[in-house]
């Protein structure tokens, strides 16, 4: 039960294991929009984190210009080719099913076929991932090779699937702080079978929300919600709006966090956000080399956290980006293209940000003219021909302690190390010269 | 009968003959603050735009720390040799004579002739262009060459001018549109035969108003003035002060559009208005390469429109700007110097600059998050690995959308080239996303 | 009796050698945060200035977060060797014995000694400068081959200082001009024999305020001030808040003004004040080259003035800055250090700064569009082909009147020499086209 920003440095090297264990049973599941793969995904999340609340909202609701679907789920699906065997099966990959597909169980010869099959010529070992959400569609994605191989004659496609009145689903915990000011973490949960663009952003988060959850102190509220990309967050911000505009302090957008990439920076709409700031100078201090990508280049739910009038202090940071590395989207990005080492590096740069954006407070100093740091012990009795380089840094970080600077910004501008500069900040306003 | 913005970049190949044929009836004209040549000048725009309104203001009027001059007009000046020839003839080039010179009929010896002779050592085949409005003089000017060769001897000096009570005319037409909000864009007309400074300001803004009035549909209201440089700025300005201030969101001054130099970029005193903003975008998409004066190099009405206190949002676009051609002010500046084709290539420019100002608005999103673009036909029923860079472009150009933002901001901040952003904002506001 | 702004170019080449003289005199007195030696300093600038008023603030006084300390004075101290006799004598340099030592009359050995001296490894020659302020100690300060040569045996420690009930001693001459805003000169009193390091500061500020109060007509009243560090600039601040923050539109902290290094400037803490302005264009026009400081690495008492709430205007022009040669806060910081010519040149670009401040006013233009520059005899009557640059500069010069730009703002804008620009700006003023 430590105090979160103590314990946002602390090493836990199982951690890493753990998370890819969860990666290995999330992974099969059929999620899409709506559905039961979705549920199953944040029952297993609640049993790590119990505080997790579902929520359900019907099909049919509107939210602004949109409309929550129906509820989507799949018994089988499969392609019967002439010799009488399977060439196809749901069961085997469930990125084979275009997604949203409609039910259908009908004979037909391979050229009528090919308007429904969808493959990749230029990555031909791949099955690509296709949807068709909100036009009605029935069709199969295979590799670019099996579909070369697929002979004349007739074939047999059944998709065993319902479309109807349901629910969408999505969790949310939130952690009270002292005040209520939020931080807000926010993943999407919509993929089928793919690891890094979907099972490891649910993964750190997971496991970022059970630490959270642990921490015995901090500052803010944490706000942590698992949904369905782009319509789950139109539906959360039509329920939430009000209360994200007005409490929350920073937040990020997690996804892609587990190949070997580098790490990479995906910044708000004008970037100068508490969060942005927090990013940067976290990845400055934390890793070796890391990419900063333009703002037309977002693509996951900051569209809508940074959307006009929504506005929220929202960025991401993610290793490879989606749409950046060749395995996206396809078969390829499996179990085998995510590295425990690299989640439990992603979740630690993580617990850091989130640790320093619980400090990122700004203070202001209450002594007129500088305090008399040596009644505080923080000044040396003797005073010889050089200042101490550590006195020199209290008086920097006070001297940026005027009420707009925020913790981020003092380290900034006093070229200080954000922790050390958090742990001046702690002493200073413990001996009352700050507040 | 065309909307402007949808015309604004038509090709009219037979426009740079029409203006230069303009131009050869223009050029003959003796302009100067006041008289006849100004009054005729006018006669001829009106002749191609009948709207345009000419006004006039009686000599001795007082504006601001000025006074209307008194009306100067010239019968005929000429000097007459020791060999009873006549060595410079006012009706030959109308650069002959000072401009604003008393009347006199004098007989007078070389020696004596000289203080009123004026030439350029270092440009020996140029007449200069020499004025003295504000103190009584009287001169002759002629090329370096000729005075030469002007040989020892009694010469007589007549100049049949009077300066007398009359008026400034200029000359005004205003196009309303839609809103009271203005585009503003003004040329001189003091310059007595030069092409490039003169005559090229004057037919491009003539083919310009001629076009904004044939346009159905447009968004501003237009004011477009003829008006002699300076003492014509300032009159305007007593007169239209108010309006101008509260109405015009973005001008031009036009000058200097007629040679084949590359076009040239004076910004207002900040450099930020609208006008600024549209001048840039047009010529980075426009043009090759142009080059961008500092404003301390302004020289026309820009002074006026950009000074303290009257601070329109206004900047000028030109080729090569006046005070850096040698041709500048001299006869040497005559119609062989321009070009009908650089002309044209103006006209072009400033149609596409006025067309992207009169649709450079700011809009704001009306949906809580991204709109469902598909309901909207603005989205691919479909989604592959790779969005499409149209839907990405779209979502960009929505995501700045946030009511501070206008058109040229919203292209510049997507890269999106000005004349699609703006299409694509009409469609955007057609389907009600956008407001 | 001449006007402030007209003198502060004019050369008094005997000034370098006079403050050297008052260097001499300075230079042996024991000054620290109290006692004799400030009180003597104090009296010696009012031999100079006698208008300067000398404060007393009694010890045990309270300021915010401080106290001011006992007031400290010495008759003499020494040590006597195991020979008999005296190694070390106070008499001799002031630097020897421990600032603020306790006293004491004790025989003890080297060993035990030893606890008790301060000497430089790397500076063998060198007293170092060492004080002990707010914890109670004695000691003697020596060079460390002195150190190395003292023998064993038993010495005899004699210190016969005194630590009671007295006062804080610091000058000030307010002298008032036409509005009560203010400029503000600082500079310390409480180092002893050291002369970059403190005289420079006290002879060069005592000859500006001799200049400035011989001064007729002056815009600001000025506020000169010689305290002892941080104490007593708290308390100053602790007595004079308001007004400073009300008043004070520019001021500058003086030290180090006399070796032969080049200027430095150290800005305030946003660098952006009047004063930041007018060291830069100042220093860029006088000198060949500066070094530009971080905030950072301030240490005097820019520290106090730039404190958070306090926030006054001010910044620092030195030569080598303190803590940036060897010789400083040594027995090598003497007289031989600092040189008559190098306080001059000091002397010099501080007037000029004033100078500059004083007329460091916005003004506004009064006409709508140009005035009529000929009329006020400051425009050509003969306009020919090139603008005579003297024009365009006024013009320039005019078209930055906005009220917001400074004089030293628009002479960056303009690129005007700085005192180029304050005489076209008088000019224009008596022309009433600005105000």
């Amino acid at each position: 039960m430590k105090k979160l920003f103590d314990s946002c440095r602390m090493d836990d090297p199982q951690i890493g294991e753990e998370m890819y264990s969860w990666a290995q049973e999330l992974f099969p599941l059929n999620r899409s929009l709506t559905g039961d793969g979705n549920r199953k995904t944040l029952q297993f999340i609640q049993k790590i984190v119990p505080a997790l609340r579902i929520w359900s909202v019907k099909s049919g609701t509107r939210c602004c210009d949109w409309t929550v679907p129906e509820e989507w789920n799949v018994e089988e699906a499969y392609l019967i080719g002439p010799s009488g065997a399977r060439v196809i099966d749901f069961h085997e990959n469930n990125l084979h099913l275009l997604g949203y597909s409609e039910p259908i169980d009908k004979s037909l010869d391979l050229t009528e076929l090919q308007d429904h099959l969808y493959s990749l010529e230029h990555q031909p070992n791949a099955i690509p991932y296709v949807t068709s959400y909100y036009k009605r569609r029935w069709g199969f994605c295979l590799s670019h090779n099996q579909r070369k191989k697929l002979k004349k004659g007739l074939y047999r496609a059944v998709i065993k699937s319902r479309k109807e009145r349901g629910v969408l689903n999505y969790g949310e915990i939130i952690i009270p702080g002292k005040t209520k000011k939020e931080i807000f973490l926010s993943t999407y949960i919509c993929h089928p079978s793919m690891a890094n663009d979907q099972i490891t952003g649910i993964v750190v988060l997971t496991a970022l929300a059970r630490w959270i959850n642990k921490c015995k102190k901090h500052n803010h509220t944490f706000r942590i919600i698992w949904i369905p990309e782009t319509i789950g967050a139109i539906v959360y911000l039509s329920k939430n709006l009000k209360q994200l505009k007005r409490n929350v302090v920073a937040g990020w957008q997690l996804a892609c966090l587990g190949d070997s990439g580098n790490f990479s920076y995906l910044p708000s709409r004008e970037g100068n956000t508490q969060a942005d700031l927090i990013s940067l100078i976290s990845l400055k201090e934390s890793v070796k080399k890391y990419k900063t990508w333009s703002f037309l280049k977002r693509g996951s739910d900051e569209r809508q956290w940074c959307y006009p009038g929504v506005d929220l202090p929202v960025c991401s940071v993610m290793r490879s980006k989606y749409n950046t590395y060749k395995e996206y989207h396809t078969s390829l990005d499996n179990l085998k293209y995510i590295k425990a080492a690299a989640i439990q590096e992603s979740y630690r740069i993580y617990k850091n940000m989130i640790g320093v954006a619980d400090e990122n407070i700004a203070y202001k100093t209450t002594t007129i003219g500088e305090p008399q740091l040596g009644r505080h012990n923080l000044y040396p009795t003797l005073q010889k021909k050089e200042m101490a380089s550590s006195v020199e840094e209290i008086l920097n970080i006070l001297s940026f302690c005027d009420g707009n600077n925020s913790a981020v910004s003092i380290a900034n501008k006093t070229k200080t190390p954000i922790h050390k500069c958090i742990n001046t900040l702690k002493k200073l306003r413990a001996a009352r010269v700050i507040e």
